[in-house]
């Protein structure tokens, strides 16, 4: 059953890389607008964490010089700001939703890193790898508090609302860390599961993204909710293709090693489909994760390419490779029938449906 | 320069150790209404957060057992029911406020046990600990993110008030965690550092804690911020009186070991205004510490029992005790004073007054 726009979406995988124009400007506007305000919400903070936090955003270097390191693609603020015109609104009414949903993003990843011992973010060592633990649990802390500060001091029952929805995301958030570290323990992830784990860690802060400026503006919560389930299947759709570049990505275009999340023995969509099918494949597979778990990381990552080869081939003939392709298929269709719902201007729309089509044909 | 109340004060040490009457009665309301909103604010939570949540506040053992470990004095719940009887209201509308302060507060214990790597909290094995360093990340930011959820989820704007006031309440005790990890690594501290840091730290959450009832009801500002010097003073009154008791409080009482705060090398009050004296007294104490300062910890705590004291005894003579104990009554004052200007029922006054002497007469 293949969704009727599968044929589209896979001829643009051949297409360009940066996505179509009006997905560039709309994420250059959300950089443009956002970032100074990030800055001077970042500069609230108290010495040491205003350095650590600027480090960790990539605007200065180790050693405290200048630098511009990027932040990846600011597709957060892009929606937040895209979210405001939904009512009709200036773009700029969504600014402090998209300032707060970036930094309860960065706390979650200051945190994250340091949970799961991950030593590199964006080529770049992490936090607590350069300023300690302490200090990525202070300024993680920090940024949380900030969202909520920049938010209410709006004073409006607007930004209210706003806040209570960005905690609510918030707390999604923080189970599906949850669930991906108890997932780690385990032998295996039903494909349920894993949908799960990933609605809270990849969807919820998305949804956020995508109704923040409609609530900044006066949306009612049907209009909310609508855009919330967009940037939720939205959030999901990324995450399979996410899933999908992790292990058969080029390392080029992702930056990443090859077969990345076989590497990390993470229980993404593919491997969950693959052992959740029927077949020699799907028997194969198995029998070599469960022998795999049993085996420490550093034997495990001794293995030859061809070992990680056979794995994601296995995955591939067991089906979990075209079953995830799919499942983006399907989260993108989700996503673009919940913007249905609501009424909003074209060129606002036509934006949102950019952004989803964007989503779903990058490769890295 | 002593305060007229301070022979009062100094004759109530003698007294009883619970307290007066109506402030074990304030406390035990506080503990009751509470705690039931507290645990299902828990309930909230995804397992196994809930469990080491639960854990945390003492309801069950590390084996998962039913407990009743206790939660220390509860003053915040106590403080935020009472502040509702500030503009006449119903203690109860200052539930969800006292429910958001204790989840607050003990978001910031979870996260400072396991950045100061204390093992202990309550004579029990902290979170980090017993479920590890992740769980201890988790929970703290998932019991933060809690207290905005009860606190918005009223979805009044009085709620969107109170829940501005708690953030930035948040980023000052985040604040002070920041500056009493900078203070470590230096030799000394002023007078200032040490109370802008315990401002922070005890400040922050019990003047929050001490107006949330009051904005929760419907006062307007001016009323909320006096409240809020109220709590303010009352925590540093409160952290004098700790600072005296980490030096010279009996063992039998504080549950602490002799010399507690000397052994850890706190650089609290009595500390930094000894050391800030002129005299032989201050010179001498200056040259240990500046020698200890060079120790590891393991050396330093194979001291003898006779240089702790030879330690505590320079500090005394060098006029860091007589100026904290001053500084408890001058905070006390300031309290008190800030009330003044606040209308309200003479029974609500009564019981903040007896609720700040309480705060400095205690023993443990």
């Amino acid at each position: 059953m293949t969704p009727p726009n599968r044929q589209l979406v896979n001829e643009r995988v051949q297409g360009e890389e940066a996505g179509p124009g009006d997905v560039s400007a709309m994420l250059e506007r959300g950089r443009t607008l956002a970032t100074p305000e990030l800055r001077a919400a970042v500069e609230r903070l108290a010495p040491p964490m205003d350095t650590v936090a600027a480090y960790h955003f990539g605007w200065i270097d180790a050693e405290g010089r200048p630098s511009d390191s990027g932040g990846g693609k600011a597709v957060r603020p892009a929606l937040a700001l895209l979210s405001a015109e939904v009512t009709g609104g200036a773009p700029e009414t969504g600014l402090p939703g998209a300032v707060a949903v970036e930094l309860v993003h960065n706390f979650s990843l200051l945190h994250d890193d340091l949970m799961d011992g991950d030593e590199q973010r964006r080529h770049r060592d992490t936090v607590w790898k350069v300023h300690g633990p302490a200090q990525a649990i202070l300024v993680g802390d920090a940024l949380f508090a900030l969202a909520g500060e920049i938010l209410l001091e709006l004073g409006t029952p607007e930004a209210g609302r706003a806040t209570r929805r960005l905690t609510m995301a918030t707390r999604k958030l923080i189970d599906g860390q949850a669930q991906d570290i108890s997932y780690e323990h385990r032998d295996r992830v039903t494909v349920e599961e894993c949908l799960e784990m990933e609605g809270n860690k990849t969807g919820a802060l998305l949804a956020c993204a995508a109704s923040i400026g409609a609530v900044l503006g006066g949306a009612d919560d049907r209009t909310a909710d609508a855009m919330e389930a967009y940037g939720h299947h939205l959030g999901l759709a990324f995450q399979a293709v996410d899933d999908l570049l992790g292990i058969w990505g080029d390392p080029r275009a992702t930056g990443k090693q090859t077969w990345s999340d076989l590497r990390q023995r993470k229980k993404s969509l593919p491997v969950a489909a693959a052992l959740g099918s029927e077949g020699p494949a799907a028997a194969r597979l198995a029998k070599l994760m469960t022998e795999d778990a049993k085996k420490s990381q550093a034997e495990f990552e001794d293995f030859h390419e061809a070992e990680f080869a056979e794995r994601a081939a296995l995955i591939e003939e067991a089906g979990g490779r075209e079953w995830t392709a799919q499942e983006a298929q399907r989260q993108h269709a989700t996503a673009l029938a919940a913007l249905d719902s609501v009424e909003m201007p074209g060129g606002v729309r036509d934006q949102f449906a950019a952004l989803a089509d964007f989503v779903v044909v990058r490769r890295g």
